[in-house]
């Protein structure tokens, strides 16, 4: 089914158009016109595929959600458990260009939720998705006795604040790469504990 | 000196305007003309008190930092260290409409600032005077002994992460104020330990 497929890959192109588009100008600068500027497609061209703004920005959203989750899924589930969700929560931060894209798509789509404007945050994208994956890979942990003082939930919603917190920083250029890793690392190893390495120093 | 003290009132208020504009529209909806809309005044009156665009951002970003240091230095000095700074860390979290709005402009100049626009980042506002603070407050644990396993400037840069992701998520309503204060208190609990109180339930 090649026309099938090429119809596939075209929505892909254009989904990097519109991340360009709301790194450079926010989601307010997401139009029809600004679209056929950034892409060089024609405005025609480009309602074949998405027909309007409200499109453009749910596909933008919905493929950005579904990028993170392959790359997500995409890691080496080799090492330890406590190596796995430190790539887990590595690979959420803006540390190399492809990660940087996501989030800063990722928080232009925030500020306009906070604005009342729904694109993404109806997708799980903003909160929801993550917050689940992290409560459920913590719930391992905690079954394990690996999760001391914290029920999942509770270490769900530090950790994700952590990260998007450092994330923005990050993006700020106001912490570095190594910063940033290390502060996760000591968040990890603060956090969990082997059964029989609670208070190895005391 | 009443016209200089009207001069500074009529600024204030001007100020309030710019900020309300920016939590509805961002940074690039601040124009003279959206100014002039949102507060009624004339843009010859707007231009009276600030003249330009840049003005009126970098004089909406410096009263933002002022207005927070004011804020953080008018809260009571009683209770312990710990309580202190957990009060400092929650004086940050957008937990009222007060904070919120603080909040609210913040992230706006922070994706204005990772889109290379320094209005704020130029006075120390998104990171750095927080920052500094943070460690300073932190330094003092540590010389106390209350800080066992990070230099201050370690646990400055994850306690910011932590607020500024839960900042985040709270302004997004994903997670509850209830679940934002006890997240720091815990966070804080588990960094920072009196001399005679470590691993106290070992």
């Amino acid at each position: 089914m090649p026309r099938v497929v090429d119809h596939e890959q075209r929505r892909q192109e254009l989904t990097q158009h519109v991340w360009a588009l709301i790194r450079s100008s926010g989601i307010a600068g997401v139009t029809m016109r600004g679209l056929s500027e950034q892409s060089g497609w024609s405005s025609g061209a480009i309602r074949h595929y998405l027909p309007n703004r409200q499109s453009i920005l749910t596909f933008a959203a919905e493929q950005l959600g579904a990028e993170v989750e392959r790359y997500l899924h995409s890691l080496p589930q080799e090492g330890t458990p406590l190596q796995h969700l430190e790539a887990f929560l590595l690979a959420l931060l803006p540390l190399d260009e492809r990660s940087t894209v996501w989030m800063e798509v990722w928080l232009a789509f925030a500020v306009a939720a906070v604005r009342g404007e729904a694109y993404a945050e109806s997708h799980g994208l903003l909160y929801a998705d993550l917050h689940k994956a992290l409560s459920s890979v913590l719930d391992e942990f905690k079954q394990h006795g690996w999760l001391p003082d914290l029920t999942p939930e509770q270490a769900a919603t530090e950790l994700h604040g952590l990260i998007d917190g450092l994330g923005v920083h990050l993006l700020l250029r106001q912490v570095t790469p190594d910063q940033a890793r290390q502060t996760v690392r000591r968040a990890l190893l603060q956090m969990l504990t082997g059964p029989n390495a609670q208070c190895a120093e005391c």
